[in-house]
């Protein structure tokens, strides 16, 4: 992890003494906690993660997070109670001068402390910016981890589609999802998955209800597998029967946008210019105006990992970046269609992490 | 939800013009915004609460959640990009001189961006202490909530006791748990649940692995449903097969311990002396030191939801509050016990909320 916590720095290039990452009680968690230190498992309420310029990382842990915290190989400095904690902390910024913070991760009442702590004249830098770029470029051993998350939703959704034809309601289909993927190996699924059916699809942050399932239904089924802290993040749109007209026809725009999209994803490509590939296919057809969101973001430690693909964004795609690239079409009381993969940015082609079946599947 | 907005503004009691309650992305959200809002369902990252004095609450929306905001009856304030709502977070500010912030769910960026917006001669206050202590007290529809919870947990344990001396793994129990609260009700799991069988018993913070579990094993299982944003948290220990004395002593002793806590939860306690309650239990017996953790902590919209019951804490319990009971004992190679309840505070006797078997189960 050495390489990823000097990169953080030479981001900054600002004379940083130190870079402090603190969490706070679940869900106030850090995740780039578990970016510097490499840890994948365990929760660390209360612990921190204390860069330094040579790619150094020392982790401050309570006792109950030690044995978890010891998996990282780092040097740990144990506390077991609040006041050894500030002792911790306050030891750790005596003498500095210039202290890195992630402010997008840390909460203002921790700022607080760490503000009271230090030296009276250390100046506080955030660095979150540099933090999210070096996040936003996987190394291989994310890359790895994401393709786990990846192929455990994939393989759990294949497994779950028999089901749906059968009479279930979304909330089922859910449930079953989520079975699948802990079996297949998930800690958990990624966020709630979302399963709209009929007129539901047509509201794109639905997410899943006791409506019953019934022939003629198109679905949208939006889902992600958590595998050691990463995320996976797909949408597969299925028609229980045979797919109407309307259906195929929306199901093909989306289809055709999400293509043009993904030609344009490689390493100097603006994210605006992606968004408006996929954008324009849609806006040429009598669905002009019905996607509704962005394209895209970026998956990692975290579902919206910081990174979005949109008009409004100011990125430029870079190798090793992961995106999700996820048209959609939503027509209320009709329903909706959107196809969603995770994309990894290669020097050559981009890569279709994801491998559920991306037809219109007619179940 | 006009009495909670209230309540808040009383404890503060400092001329505040307004309290704001502002997301980030998630997981960097204020659970208080459900708490002010009455929402129990919905992501709204970048969305805010702007509480007044009389009780008054208005949301600031992203487009994607607006029917979800509706469901408030609450005003609403829609905005469609980053730009829209920098400018809707500056009108709401104008002219306000004394602004309310949670600082312990606020991100350091997101205070700052509010900073910048605000009039330059405008002070802020933080008023997390006093939104945690109004979050203690619940109201009849927040206990109606948690006590689903734990009815969802309860049962879906009770289902899932059957499979275990089956041959199964710690993290088959896991996914078996998880599907049936999600099956009968649940939003997902409240957090990832722990199945510590053997040895593994004796990691309070473990989570569940590969581990086959087998006759004789003694496991601790640690698991909770969240239903519309709120929390149970159970803990259950069973043997497979007969238990051993070793295994029905400690199990004595800590439900001994568990009894004599819930004995003192009573409106007036000192948080304090309800752990040692428990503490002076244990460590009278042979397992003396071996409970190395507090006793409890608050439940709600969070699993540990700000308050705590443990040597440290200058809480004292008041009707209507939820704490979990939860003294353990730890054998390093041996394994662990550990008996967890949701206990409602009331103005008569503490009552139980999770109802799963509480004596040893010897399956």
């Amino acid at each position: 992890m050495r390489e990823r916590v000097k990169r953080i720095f030479r981001k900054v290039n600002d004379g940083l003494d130190l870079i402090v990452l603190l969490n706070s009680v679940d869900p106030h968690i850090d995740m780039s906690f578990f970016y510097a230190t490499g840890l994948t498992d365990g929760l660390f309420e209360g612990c921190g993660a204390w860069l330094t310029s040579d790619g150094g990382c020392e982790i401050t842990t309570s006792a109950l997070e030690e044995e978890a915290a010891k998996k990282s190989g780092l040097p740990l400095d144990v506390f077991r109670t609040r006041e050894e904690s500030t002792d911790r902390i306050k030891r750790r910024l005596k003498g500095r001068r210039k202290i890195g913070i992630n402010a997008s991760e840390l909460t203002y009442a921790a700022f607080q402390r760490l503000r009271k702590l230090a030296p009276k004249s250390a100046r506080f830098v955030d660095v979150s910016d540099a933090v999210m770029e070096s996040r936003l470029v996987k190394d291989p051993n994310e890359i790895d981890l994401i393709q786990r998350a990846c192929d455990i939703a994939s393989r759990s959704f294949e497994e779950t589609l028999p089901l749906i034809p059968s009479g279930v309601t979304e909330a089922e289909v859910a449930a079953e999802l989520a079975y699948r993927m802990q079996k297949n190996g998930a800690t958990s699924p990624s966020f709630r998955s979302i399963v709209g059916s009929g007129a539901n699809g047509a509201e794109p942050h639905y997410t899943a209800g006791p409506r019953k399932i019934e022939p003629g239904d198109m679905i949208v089924i939006d889902f992600g597998a958590l595998y050691r802290k990463y995320c996976s993040d797909i949408t597969r749109t299925v028609v229980v029967g045979a797919a109407s007209k309307e259906q195929r026809e929306m199901y093909d725009t989306v289809a055709k946008a999400q293509a043009a999209a993904l030609a344009k994803m490689r390493p100097g490509a603006k994210a605006k210019s992606v968004d408006a590939a996929a954008r324009t296919v849609i806006d040429r057809t009598k669905y002009k105006g019905r996607f509704i969101h962005g394209l895209g973001h970026s998956v990692g430690l975290a579902v919206h990992d910081g990174g979005a693909l949109n008009s409004g964004s100011d990125l430029v795609l870079r190798a090793n970046m992961i995106f999700t690239n996820e048209p959609g079409v939503y027509v209320p009381g009709f329903g909706g269609v959107r196809i969603e993969d995770d994309v990894l940015i290669t020097k050559t082609s981009p890569r279709y992490m994801s491998t559920a079946p991306r037809d219109l599947l007619e179940l």
